[in-house]
């Protein structure tokens, strides 16, 4: 996007982006002074609108801490820039600041030379603790957790806890500080209570008594879409992450995982265009890595459909002497792909939002089957309407037998529509008993699936309504 | 789904129902003690695997509050029923308890006259504020937002906030209570700071000193979506809802923005299916919903692919004469509606995530014209080997012209995929140009505008490269 198109967007970020420019190039150390009210957020939008070789000097200016927020807000492939333009010692500075989970990720986007160069020259808790969690995958719980969370003992009373994190709070800590989580003399996690319910509690009682036993967790290796059902079904602001022991490892806070739910749904909605999904925003990615995740899908389903050819080659006889069924191929073939395509869009999301399960597949079956019959009637009644207008007035010669063509389409359309349902939305099934994503269910697959089938369809029936007359 | 499949999801609610259910029968009075460490989601989905009569009985044998609790977890429409089952006098005192924004939720799903009847047996403040909140619409700020949460007089020191703060959460107040405003005497909204910092704050100072004075907020008109957006781009636990005159009404909670994010989502999968969004989940709407929901743009995709038989009746004479012609029409039109699919689904979630504005239309023009043709290339060196391969192969006789018949479907190929890929690319932009939604560019709708210009394209190049040969 292009600064001017984006400060019509982000106004708070756009009226004060020329200022800062000026400051910048005129009195570098009142910047901090004159931007101390602003959310991080939109500090990072101002630094997007600046000259890139501005954004250093503006972080520069800045408190440690705050430019350390900036960065967390800042665009990834921006981030990445700045932090590769930096020396070492610069940059680690920056990511020192940051919150572990958001420092983890910004070292991922940089490549692991530079990416070394910087862990070596954090100070040692933090480097030692960076390196353990890029360990974990991206896309698993461990990859999201930060390490900055709070746990006291259970056997500690509320005043004690309540002091306790109000020192790690002066300590200018930043991150999953709502929840508290009490663990055992062995650091297994024993129950968890929201800051909100610690103030609430009774001055003089012990945390035993007040916090909650049941703590929903997730292993360090879960993938990133259960830490997201979780917290959804359990309105969680946190989603404590555990070892084998149960002992607490770090924690996901809801704000990553919103951007789980974002991303995850941007990669189902490009699958379902009927391409590979993207790992980076669509403006971001370069020409060729565009082309490679489209061109991949566009040639199996082009070779899919390849079979359209072969069967119409199967009947080409027919299609000789009445080559009027040519005309209605390709409304039949697409009306079989458009409900289809329907189907899968509608199984995709109730198995996404786990309404449906696997074993639900023949009750989907049996409460498809009658929809497909009756949106295949609609078009079918559609279709005979079609014929029978365009006979009566004459727009169209239908070889002598317009009722029996009209008969032809409407019963095709009837076939090819209830079988598109039924593949549209039996695939996702199919897919994920085979182990598949059922998210590959695309629309653009659903409709390969159903051309073949449709031809066929619709030159058996043409075979037994119009034998005889037209063939 | 029905109980035995929910069990192997739902593990927790599980293990303990058939327990439950055994107390319920003999020992209610036990049933309270016996689930009280269950999370009130949890107790919810036990609720969802007892017999439908028995979930009064539950809620009954439990403290109201805690009954008030598993409401809110409780299924929509399995709420909805138990609701109407009570007395007014019960269902009021369960609504009572439950937090504003929820019980306003809950209303709206019952029919009016049940819905006045529990308003009426409501206590005055909670009645008074319910109906204010009902006002709202559902798919607005004001619609999603509660009126419990925690604002002070600026010029209140830490100390005396955070006494206040507890005072409230002991009172048993529940949501919103991680962020604390702070209002001038008139009620204005002047800052914001979440309770990690009021309690980091130093002791003896004054709010005013302390809290964030640039406050994120949005007009109680504001769509869902906005709210969506700004909890996403500032990371907020709470969104600020205000007056006109920056007066606080309410907040809307990260929990509901999730629930948005994953309605807002279903709803767009569905669209891009080519179908209406469903207000309920695919489960709980009824046959005749479903079937309206996508009868509709069936129909009107079916009437538009109608074009498709009126291009190919003016292009009879060739068809007749070149019958072979007829045989590539399913792979070259699909592969214009798949590439048109994939732009299209590129585009909508760049929209969507606001990566790309409405002005930016021709640069992305630009960006896919590009792409378009690279991918036409591609499949049309595909298209080219499949036909000189059958041709040697003597699968298929192609009129004693195989290159000019491959050189006819390789062009074709390129147009087509070229042109989908810009009428996919561009048509969620038309949309919104004028007005509409565009997530309404569905993979089929798009397929429908290419397929009948693909006939065109395939026509008008075999028009120019078999003349004096097939035609």
């Amino acid at each position: 996007m292009s600064p001017e198109q984006r400060e019509k967007e982000r106004s708070v970020a756009a009226l004060v982006a020329p200022d800062i420019l000026d400051l910048l190039r005129s009195a570098p150390a009142a910047v901090a002074a004159e931007t101390e009210e602003l959310h991080p957020a939109d500090l990072a939008d101002v630094a997007e609108l600046l000259p890139r070789e501005l954004i250093a000097p503006l972080l520069a200016a800045l408190p440690a801490g705050r430019a350390a927020s900036v960065m967390e807000y800042l665009d990834e492939e921006l981030r990445t820039e700045v932090l590769e333009a930096m020396d070492a010692e610069q940059a680690a500075g920056l990511l020192a600041r940051m919150t572990p989970d958001e420092r983890t990720d910004a070292l991922e986007e940089l490549d692991e030379a530079t990416a070394d160069e910087i862990l070596e020259e954090l100070p040692e808790p933090a480097r030692r603790e960076t390196e353990r969690l890029l360990e974990y995958a991206p896309d698993t719980a461990g990859g999201l957790m930060t390490t900055e969370f709070v746990s006291v003992e259970e056997t500690a009373t509320v005043e004690a806890a309540l002091s306790a994190v109000r020192g790690i709070a002066r300590a200018g800590r930043r991150e999953a500080m709502g929840t508290v989580y009490t663990v055992d003399a062995r650091g297994t996690v024993t129950g968890v209570l929201s800051l909100r319910e610690l103030l609430a509690a009774p001055e003089g009682a012990r945390l035993v008594d007040v916090a909650w036993t049941e703590v929903v967790s997730v292993p360090a290796t879960a993938d990133r879409e259960e830490v997201a059902q979780l917290t959804s079904n359990y309105d969680l602001a946190a989603v404590p992450v555990v070892d084998a022991d149960h002992r607490l490892l770090g924690v996901v806070t809801v704000d990553d995982v919103i951007d789980v739910i974002q991303e995850e749904q941007t990669e189902d909605v490009q699958k379902l265009g009927g391409m590979e999904a993207l790992e980076e925003p669509y403006m971001q990615s370069g020409f060729f890595t565009l082309l490679r995740k489209r061109a991949g899908w566009l040639t199996v389903l082009f070779v899919g459909e390849m079979f359209t050819a072969a069967a119409m080659a199967r009947y080409q006889a027919e299609l000789d002497s009445a080559i009027i069924l040519a005309l209605f191929i390709p409304l039949i073939i697409s009306s079989g792909g458009n409900s289809g395509s329907q189907a899968t869009s509608l199984i995709l999301r109730a198995l996404a939002l786990k309404e449906v399960e696997l074993s639900d597949w023949w009750r989907m079956a049996a409460r498809e089957l009658p929809s497909g019959l009756a949106l295949g009637a609609i078009l079918g009644v559609v279709g005979v309407v079609r014929v029978m207008s365009w006979h009566a007035l004459g727009l169209q010669d239908f070889g002598g037998h317009p009722g029996l063509v009209a008969t032809t389409v409407g019963l095709s359309l009837v076939g090819v529509v209830t079988f598109g349902t039924l593949v549209g939305s039996m695939l996702p099934f199919l897919l994920r008993r085979f182990g598949f994503d059922p998210a590959s269910a695309s629309a653009p697959l659903v409709a390969t699936l159903v051309d073949v089938t449709g031809l066929v369809i619709y030159f058996s029936v043409a075979l037994v309504i119009l034998r005889g007359t037209l063939l």
